[in-house]
């Protein structure tokens, strides 16, 4: 199942993908949504973030490589920290360039998506709780996050955090790829069994801190080949199996 | 006006305190919530937290004999991290002390809750923004905070967000006390003149980063004296003007 939301005709609904067009729902599906209403072609629809998260939890340093590319090593144990909900843009919204920062990176990454509420849980519970996987962009100011040691302000701008274009349900997250490219030319490709710590390990670490609640997202961290983009780019993180995000830069 | 939200009865809802009595209102008064209904006894409600805000942004090392005692400068600008919302409970709920610290702080603090959406505001435009003003306990495993760097995790606990009694309109923050006393013995004391950054000031630096929703919270920062709480303690945040804030360890 390929869950979105859009808007048409100024209301904003969710809806399930079935080919060419929308089945529309009357809540998301992890808040209990049912198809309500006739299918609408996707050609008339404008595509928003698939999720309205109450947070963001995000996971530093989940690859070796890139935890290397920038000075750092692994951690022991997940290194996590949230992305504000205000932080959350759809498929073609602008990635805006605050005045603050003069190095604003790429951070590609594969998005969990939780349909229950899940609280110090196992990996095999945490595994039952999962709804769905969608693409993601953990957008950093780097010179921000370099100089201010917490990550907070680096990566809570408006805007930093493009999520979709859909949530698949049908995907394994053990065997999955991430490509990040920007204005078409390839710059982060990673696999996900390149994790220091998988996709459940990572949800019932979290778990154990925090309460996730359906909706919520959890960024799983990116793969090496950050870099810079700057007005005018076009960002893509491409998930094979969920679909393509792409994001104007402004 | 002092603004609660109560359980009676199983349900919940927002009111205005008015003496010995609360008044019913229709949804949170920053959200368009208006007088529905008749006044009840304020002894035959249970008060929960205050607020639901979309998130708790706070702000480290603001005052500066705090700054000092965990051998930090104050920073130049405002340092901010993100409490996630389910960590926030209310007045007399448990603190839960986590099994993966064995030191959890308190950290008394002035609260400020938005009554309008801010983005890139003026000091001034803050101020207009406010809708008032609470007590809150930024809890702190400070010895996951002391090994990891990033604040999240070690402030991020459910439980670890203690906020209210009330909302209380008519108040300055520009002359005001904040006292956190543990089993009755006073730990810390602040004033709000000692602040490197004011609240409007605040307010402004973080709307320029991200957006504030009405209902979001600001906490300020907490004055000198953090130390730890156990099992069996009670923790109390008093801001004068506003209330007492009481939680039990557990």
């Amino acid at each position: 199942m390929r869950i979105c939301r859009f808007r048409r005709s100024g209301v904003e609904r969710y809806g399930a993908i079935e080919g060419t067009s929308v089945r529309p729902l009357s809540a998301a599906p992890w808040a209990g949504g049912l198809a309500d209403g006739a299918p609408v072609p996707l050609a008339e629809v404008t595509l928003l973030a698939p999720v309205e998260p109450t947070k963001v939890v995000c996971v530093g340093r989940n690859y070796v490589a890139h935890a290397k590319e920038l000075g750092n090593e692994v951690p022991k144990i997940p290194l996590i920290f949230l992305k504000p909900s205000t932080s959350v843009v759809g498929p073609q919204d602008a990635i805006r360039c605050p005045e603050q920062s003069r190095e604003v990176h790429h951070e590609g990454e594969l998005g969990v998506v939780l349909g229950r509420t899940l609280t110090r849980a196992t990996a095999a519970e945490a595994r039952e709780a999962v709804f769905g996987y969608t693409c993601l962009n953990d957008v950093t100011a780097r010179d921000i996050q370099r100089e201010e040691k917490q990550f907070t302000r680096a990566k809570g701008f408006d805007t930093f955090c493009p999520v979709g274009p859909v949530v698949e349900t049908a995907f394994d997250p053990l065997d999955a790829s991430v490509v990040c490219r920007v204005n078409g030319d390839e710059r982060q490709r990673g696999y996900t069994r390149d994790m220091a710590f998988d996709v459940y390990a990572l949800l019932a670490f979290i778990s154990g801190v925090m309460t996730l609640l359906p909706g919520d997202v959890v960024a799983t961290g990116t793969p090496e080949g950050v870099g810079p983009i700057r007005r005018g780019d076009w960002v893509e993180v491409e998930v094979p199996g969920i679909g393509v995000l792409r994001n104007p830069v402004t």
